[in-house]
């Protein structure tokens, strides 16, 4: 069978369900999980509201909100067709970071009424993970539930890759031996993903960092740019304005989160000697690891399973959610994000990134756990944690 | 220990979590349940929505949601304290109708905020439970969220209560030898339950019917009443005024879903010959099993699971949802509730009722499945099956 045929196959009647994790055998059992005993349990947690973390899932439950406009490469195909793909992220979390994740794929596009959702659904969920919102709406909804909740909300789709692509480049630029505050980076696309990419590398302590949009690089000299892009420009410590072929001259990096083939070999010819560069557009990326290697590229890693250094998600948001849980943390701010992907970084050996490998595997159960450790130890220098 | 400590230490980290159904073991796995297997079948989905009952797990997804206002017999007590409560509904959907719920308790009493809530979320669902929702705003978010959706909308204050209190009656008149075209009911309590009852009842083919709420019998007479209960009395075939110690009088059949102690022992004394009490209030009811032998009632039954016949939702809302699902229906209507309490009473073999028993245990797994098949049916009949 095909690939199509096989993923239906595998998908039929769903990935999830629900777990019953107590003894529910005799009237006994009735009597404490249901009435009269869970009458005092409510009556607990209505004394102390913090207790619901003691005495229901919360410590433990993730919300997965998406409104399945921008799924995978495939765009705005809706809350339905975005169904498969949140319980892909719910066994993930699951899988590998213990998290009892659900999938909740909405049928309103409006900002605000994700807003007001995702805000009314928080007292059951102890983290909120934003998955395939479209840009730039994306940035607006995580900004504003930041600020009204108490607990983490994440848009994986900014957060998630950016975690990862900084893990990747750490490593990466032992390989190449270059130093994140000497290097030229340079991030095509300037959606959620480019520009989260931008901001955690520059919170990181990388200097020199060009963004681009379909039109070129972010500079004062635009006047064509989206609020976002804009505002995004003032966190810039460096500014040049050009396209891709010109600002990829002498740059060190290059990441793509941008479009299939994006990156010419013969740009890449133009890049400083020991370049690094991740293409990580989905399926197809912006350039092939071997029009890359023709280019002179010393490191590549790409989103792709079946070449090496897939920089995946998957990598980031179990562990970090994990971590966050672990501590009831209030919010996952950037400090966490950093640590999460120096822990993500740090799971590949010595021997193994000089031999060119530069992110764990995505099975490689040791990863979340680390990720996990990281993300609760900041969260608590940081005040972040409840307890 | 006692009941409290027993509670608090069953309910430690919660009840639930989340189940991965199938195999996530390898790379190729992986590559199944995520990119780039996943995309395949949300392509699938986007080009017939229908689909997602074939590849999610809408197809056994049920949402159960809250705002927490009005939870067990303790009130408003919010999201977080009505939380543990909706975690035990979900265990006995998935103990006894094997239905994957997840609780949603939300974080506003608006009632259109809360209808935006479950349509927003409805895509993800193969039904709605809504529970624990004061009145009269219950009644308002049920009827236009069935108006809207194309999934099963389900109040189980209301109809899960009306459901299994038929049941019990269904069986009663048998003990009582009384036909539900001849017997006087008197249904104490006109909010949710109250009237809920009183509704399935006439569909059943009750004819004579008196509700009364803290002030008397809801009738022409009253200038008092509120638009819902107004609204009510529009269907009732038969009407009287008076307190509860007049209509009692010669009556056949009590249902309280009213007040501990509500009915006195000497107006039992007044009801017909063979008469039926059930005392539903939680965690007292209206009058005790002594009480109401004392007073002459033939058949007694309770939401008490210490006393014989408990009238207790469990026997209806697993079934009802696993027959609604089997078949994707597109709502539960009267028809559907007659035949679950039908098949609930059936439950109940001609020797036990002849020793005044009338309706099954709440353990009892034959319960569920019954009903299942009952309202499975009835949905093919009446045109609201999707297969």
């Amino acid at each position: 069978m095909g690939l199509r045929e096989d993923a239906l196959s595998y998908h039929r009647k769903g990935k999830i369900g629900l777990e019953i994790r107590t003894k529910l055998e005799s009237r006994a059992d009735l009597t404490l999980a249901y009435t009269p005993g869970v009458a005092e349990v409510s009556r607990e947690i209505a004394r102390n509201k913090e207790a619901v973390y003691d005495y229901t899932w919360k410590w433990n439950s993730v919300a997965i909100i998406s409104d399945g406009t921008r799924v995978l490469g495939l765009g705005d195909v809706g809350p339905e067709a975005a169904l498969p793909v949140m319980e892909g992220k719910a066994m993930l979390l699951k899988r590998f970071g213990g998290v009892d994740a659900i999938p909740l794929c909405i049928g309103t596009k409006n900002e605000e009424e994700i807003i007001a959702f995702a805000k009314a659904v928080s007292p059951t969920f102890g983290g909120i993970l934003l998955e395939d919102i479209e840009s730039p709406k994306c940035f607006d909804v995580e900004t504003k539930l930041k600020r009204m909740l108490d607990i983490p909300v994440f848009h994986d789709d900014q957060h998630g890759t950016a975690i990862v692509a900084l893990a990747g480049l750490i490593n990466a630029l032992k390989i190449a031996e270059k130093k994140k505050n000497h290097v030229k980076v340079v991030v095509n696309g300037a959606g959620a993903a480019g520009i989260a990419i931008a901001k955690l590398l520059i919170e990181y302590g990388v200097k020199d960092i060009t963004v681009l949009d379909s039109k070129g690089a972010i500079c004062n000299a635009r006047d064509d740019l989206e609020q976002y892009k804009r505002e995004f420009s003032l966190v810039l410590p460096h500014m040049v304005c050009g396209r891709l072929e010109n600002v990829i001259n002498g740059a060190d990096v290059f990441i793509g989160a941008s479009a299939a083939g994006a990156l010419r070999r013969d740009w890449t010819l133009n890049m400083a000697e020991g370049a690094i560069v991740f293409a990580l557009s989905n399926p197809v990326p912006e350039i092939t690891l071997e029009q890359a290697r023709a280019g002179g590229a010393a490191v590549y890693g790409s989103g792709r399973s079946d070449a090496p250094n897939q920089i995946n998600n998957v990598l980031a948001f179990p562990g970090v959610f994990r971590g966050a849980l672990d501590v009831r943390a209030r919010a996952i701010d950037e400090g966490m994000k950093l640590a999460a992907a120096g822990a993500i970084a740090g799971c590949v050996g010595e021997k193994e990134i000089a031999g060119g490998k530069i992110v764990p595997d995505p099975l490689d159960p040791l990863v979340a756990k680390r990720v996990a450790e990281a993300v609760s130890k900041k969260a608590r220098e940081n005040g972040l944690a409840r307890i």
